[in-house]
Formats: structure tokens, sequence, C-alpha cells
């Protein structure tokens, strides 16, 4: 069984005042895609069915279930009449690891406290990446949007798909991702930037959408030291990144941005390439 | 403790061609909130801190936990340092139903086939709304995201929240709620209209979010016959609109929209209020 197209026709009727047109639109599949180790299901994200093997890497890096794609033995896609699995095999000890950690979540258990033991899980310790990362120059930075938007083709044609791009410094954009979330067009990203051996420290992650909490999480358990994003971060999603030593710039559109977290990644020099 | 403000002021540098500024930026809070029954958390959700019983109540009501708002015997809203809890006991018959719920769900099992077990729980089933349900004229579908924009306080200063908004005919938008998180959003209003006793059979809801196969869901589950959105649906969300008898109006701004599913509530009578 094959996956679904990322996008498809629909039929509409378009009306406006006094008009009523048959209509053609094309709009994004959206699809369960399960994450199943070792034979137990992790989680079911909707998504865009299209680069499984590089989501499920992506996902398995920034959950930390794998530190890197070595600890993966396998991953079989595998369409279903309801949703696709990503079926990964791990290395033995991240397999032990896993099973442990999951013995210690093991079903909701009723000690009246855990509201505060989730609250303190949701939000998880992100490295410290201060003085790593690249640095770039205003003209990069103000420009990585439009870049980015070379980059996505299924949004071209839908206007309705979200896409993660790496910007490299000197080169623009040099990889980017699509899907309908926004979590998982990174995690698509990550996982196909691990594959194809580009350092996540060398460049800054480009996003068309806002900077919610988890995406500080995901760049920076990536080892991502900048952020780029179209729009508003959250004021938790500042915090993180404050701690985490990332650099966030937020309402890049093509003039310019704001930065607001260590602007000493940001250089007066200018580069040659744009 | 109290709640977190639902905005905060974020201090940045403007930065554009040869010249950088410091600004103040209106920017949302964004807080774990853990929804947690009879002692045991059931999620935890990123969302906007305000709100949070009509919250815990629409999700109660979304998720299928409870089925009126009679069910629950109490919700506590207690804001911790890392988040905000709403502690919420359900009525004996509830809490013996989400007690058995979690039994069949308890903990991950290594059966090699759960994969698609859990795909098939991804999408739930939805009642047939087919009949029931508002009939609304061209004018007022076209201008429900208008409408919708002078319930949006927190939108207004930050550009960053989403809302959900109930309009009814020949009234318009009726009550609206805000969430950085879309869901939250649309969950927030249900459990509103369910305090406020407003029928969600007798007007539709209106989203400034593309609409996803959670959106229909929550919108199927809590009886609303009639989506409109300011963006595009998913092609899933569609075949669920389909088939819950849904209708589904997207891309509506202002001027016009595109119909996607069930048209016989669009009447060509022009109401006297638009």
């Amino acid at each position: 069984m094959d996956l679904p197209d990322p996008l498809t026709k629909a039929q509409a009727l378009h009306v406006r005042a006094g008009s009523r047109t048959p209509v053609q639109r094309i709009i994004p599949e959206e699809t369960p895609v399960a994450m199943v180790y070792d034979g137990t299901t992790h989680a079911v994200m909707m998504a865009t069915p299209a680069d499984i093997r590089e989501f499920a890497l992506g996902f398995s890096l920034t959950e930390g279930i794998v530190e890197h794609p070595g600890q993966i033995a396998s991953c079989d896609v595998i369409a279903h009449d309801r949703g696709v699995e990503a079926r990964i095999w791990l290395a033995e000890d991240r397999a032990e690891a896993l099973a442990a950690r999951r013995r210690t979540l093991a079903g909701p258990v009723g000690c009246g406290l855990c509201g505060i033991d989730s609250l303190d899980q949701a939000v998880r310790p992100l490295p410290d990446l201060s003085g790593a990362g690249p640095v770039l120059d205003a003209a990069q930075i103000a420009a990585a949007t439009d870049s980015l938007r070379d980059w996505q083709p299924l949004h071209d044609q839908s206007r309705a798909v979200h896409a993660a791009g790496f910007l490299m410094p000197g080169r623009g954009v040099v990889l980017a991702r699509e899907d309908v979330g926004r979590h998982n067009a990174l995690d698509k990203l990550i996982g196909a930037m691990a594959l194809a051996g580009i350092d996540t420290g060398q460049g800054a992650f480009v996003l068309t959408s806002r900077v919610s909490v988890e995406m500080v999480q995901k760049c920076a358990l990536a080892g991502g030291a900048v952020l780029i994003a179209v729009s508003a971060p959250t004021a938790h999603a500042l915090r993180l990144a404050e701690g985490a030593g990332v650099t966030l710039a937020a309402f890049a559109r093509g003039e310019g941005f704001d930065l607001f977290t260590h602007p000493y990644r940001l250089t007066d020099e200018v580069s040659d390439v744009a």
C-alpha cells in the first residue's frame, strides 16, 4: 500500500455577494503517523504523509529516544488504511533505556500529586549552547524567511503547509521540509539533516510559524543555537531560549527582524552572499 | 499564587538595514496546564493562562470524559511555579467510566500490532449531525471572521493568539475565547458556552485558524453542525466533516468563502442582520 499524496484536490462552492461558482482547491492531506518503537506505540501525530523515515529519525532525536542515527537498528514505513506506521527497532542499549523510561511513566496513578509531576515533565531540561553556534549578519537573518520560500512546493500549491529550513552562513537555506504541523516540519528537517550529515551547530533553523516552547525545545535538543521565525515567540519560549543560549530572531520578514535573545551571534560584518 | 498574565512585555532589538533600535513587544505567555481527574493527570497542554475552568470543562466535553457539566463534581484551578493545574473531581459514574477507559489504555504493551490499534484510536467516531443545525445566509458566513475580530483583545495587542467564536443567525458572534493554541481556544469556548447555556446546535463555530482533523472532531463532538474558518481545511478534516454532517466553510475573509461540505445549510434568503 502506498502513502497518500501530500496534497489533494477538493471541490468547493466559492460564494461571494450574488455569485456561487464551483471551484477546485488544492488542499493538504493530514494522516495519523504512529511512531512505534520495538513493537510499542510511543506517539501518534497528525502529519503530512511524506518523508516519514526522516520524521521518525528527527522525532527520535528531539524526543531523546536516540542520541544519533546509529542507535536506530531499522525503520520500516508501513501504510495502513487508517494511517502510517513508522516501525522502528532500536539498538539494544537504547531499547533498554526506553523500556526503563516507560516503566517510570507506566500508566496513570492516583497519587493526587501528579499534576505537579506532569507539569515538571512538560518542559524538559535543555543543553546550554552559549558560545557555540554560528555568527550571522543582519542581511542573512532578514533574508532567511524569503530564502525559505524557494523550498516550499507544497505551500506554493496549497497555501496551508508549514516549513522548517536550515540556513548556513554564506550559503542561504541548504535544506528544508514541509508539513501541516510545524513541529513535524522541524522534526523532518532534523532527521533529514542527520541523514545528510549536516551539523546543526553550523547554521540557523528557519521557521514559517510562531515560536512556541516546543519549537525552542526541539531546536536546542537538536543542537541548534539560532532560531529565525516569521512570527512571534511566546514569553515562555523566550525564557527557554535565553536559558539554553539560543539566539532567537522573530518577525523576520524580508526587511528586518526583532532579536530577542543572545545578540552576540549577530555580526556587523557583511557577508559576501546575502 | 496567581495565574500568570496572558500577555507580557519583552525587550528586543529591532534590526533592519543599517539600524538597530531597542523596542518593547507585547507577546503571549504560554503555560503548561495539567488536566487532573480524580487525582490523576490525563493530559498537559501548553496554553494561555486564562479561562482555565472553562478550558477544563470544554476539554472534558470534547474528550468525552463528561457528557454535560453536571458530571463534574468540582474543579479547582491551582497555579504552581511550573504551570497550572485544573484539579477536577468527577461525579461517581463518570469517575468509574474514566477509570475503566484508563485500564484498557493502561501502559504501553509490546504486542507488535499496536501501531494499527493506535492509528484507529487517533481518529474518533463522530456523531451524525446531518439535518440538525442552523441555516445561514452568505453574508453572515462571509462576515463571520470579521465579526470575530471584535472579540480578540489578546490578539489586538500581540498579533499572535488564536480565537474561536460562536456565531448565531441574526446575532453575529455572541461569545469567543482566545488562546495561543487553536485547539485550546475552541475548548475554552465550548466550556464557556456550556456554562452560559448556549446550545451549540443553534449557530456556527468560527475559527481564526486552519481546519485540521482535531478541530472538526471537537466541533462535532460538541454538537456543532457548522464550522467557518479563515484558512484552509485539510483533506482528512473535510472527509470527517462530510461524514459527520458538518457544514465546512473555509477561506472566509470578508468578501467571500469556499463551501466544502453540506451546502444545504446555506440559504438564499437574506437575513435582517448581517
